[in-house]
């Protein structure tokens, strides 16, 4: 199932695509997609509703916002792809390094996003994102990391490099300029997206084809990710995990040019849906 | 004014108190102490009607909760105070090194706080933390930085030094523990508090005095701080800065016990009251 919201800023209404591919409306079933909506009892009852038929059909949206309201956290692995660890330069690690957004960074997957001042190396992720569906603590098994899982979506993981790496030493610092974590379109519900390791991420900047690459080529799968995660924190419904980009990123490129103001991105995950931001000025 | 939340987990009332020293319930004022109560006509609104004397008295709480419900992000600055860099083994940082915790850590002042599984090193971390009230990005002056500041309390930044330093090199991973993040008992409101630069921290573990330091001697004050933070990341109201520790962890004293189940650590700041946490085994 693809759930989204649709509508302006602050005004989105909590949607999801029937089989003939219409969007309707879940206001009266679920309120709005916040952790709540994610139980497994709640994405039946949703699944249900859209089923009968009987919910109103939205017209297509002028603006999709991030599928998810009132994101706990946001935790991001870094270094998740081989191929991007060694455009880097960095080891490939041997255990999943993790930092952290603010959820107040996410905006909408075509919303715009700003060069913040200051900046000279703002530079594109393209990821896969995933949805926390019920609170996870010390799991042991990929199984028990698969039932926590709730659906994916694509993050876009907008860093700074200069700030990130030159700083003062810990990354969270280039990756929480505001409008730095785009979310969506759609959050598709894991039954839907099946295995989670065979997905093609691809990212264009100013139409041209940047990185291309696979979740198969991840260092630390999504299930080994979420068990891992959840023997240092524990993850509620609404967390999301940034599960890495795989390379072609502008750090890992000598030459490349990074984003400035005017620049389009635009990324897609193979049955996750497609994001297009026009970059402007902090 | 010192405000807090009083009564159990997850049904804590807003209280402020009044001149005789009796806590009033703000529930009619502000509903709870949540981002909006922070605003300053809002903080004007509550001051106006403690001060008339008819909001109703709460009896002695049995029970403080965070004074603050629904925070943002937390944003923490290390090695801020140079004995505290100094006993670490770190250079005193040339820019303020920030790192995050998530709001789902925090716990009230009293709490119980969890030795997490696999820990071999849990560490405490008597810290000022800054409550803004005010949207701020990219501020120029430390004027503009204590205008955006509504208040202040004491944050306990529970540490665990191997998962922070030792497991993947993003701190993030040791501070995010359940329960890592005890906070309050009091919002004190930044005029009672007066000049940040001048208030003592002291921490003790079974009674014993471990940390004694004072703001004045922190490598970045808290203006700057709130100045610097913003040119990275945008602070809404209800976000958190925990300023950083002084000397005396168990990181930095050769041969000091770190924190097992049934130690027992209070936390004090001059006028932001006192925290007592019994510790228990995740």
């Amino acid at each position: 199932m693809r759930l989204a919201r649709a509508g302006e800023p602050g005004a989105e209404r909590p949607v999801a695509q029937d089989e003939s591919g219409a969007w309707r409306d879940l206001t009266e079933v679920v309120g709005d997609l916040d952790p709540s909506a994610l139980a497994p009892e709640a994405l039946k009852r949703v699944a249900t509703a859209v089923a009968g038929g009987d919910l109103p059909v939205v017209a297509e949206a002028a603006r999709f916002g991030p599928p998810l309201a009132r994101i706990g956290k946001i935790v991001c692995v870094g270094l998740n792809y081989r191929d991007h660890a060694r455009e880097t330069g960095a080891e490939v690690p041997a255990e999943p390094v993790l930092f952290m957004k603010a959820p107040d960074t996410v905006v909408g997957p075509d919303d715009e996003v700003l060069v913040p001042r200051g900046s000279d190396r703002t530079d594109w992720e393209v990821e896969l994102a995933v949805v926390i569906g019920s609170t996870a603590a010390y799991l042991e098994t990929h199984e028990d990391a698969a039932a926590a899982i709730a659906g994916y979506a694509i993050s876009h993981d907008v860093s700074e490099r200069t700030f990130q790496l030159d700083r003062g030493g810990q990354w969270d610092k280039g990756k929480n300029c505001a409008t730095f974590n785009p979310f969506g379109p759609w959050l598709v519900t894991a039954d839907e997206v099946g295995d989670p390791q065979r997905l093609g991420l691809r990212l264009w900047v100013n139409g041209e084809l940047k990185q291309d690459g696979t979740t198969a080529d991840m260092v630390f799968g999504v299930h080994e990710i979420v068990r891992y995660v959840s023997q240092f924190m524990t993850l509620h419904p609404g967390d999301v995990i940034n599960t890495g980009t795989p390379a072609g990123v502008a750090l890992g490129v000598p030459g490349t040019p990074y984003l400035v103001a005017g620049d389009v991105v635009e990324l897609e995950i193979d049955g996750l849906g497609r994001q297009r931001q026009q970059f402007g000025s902090a």
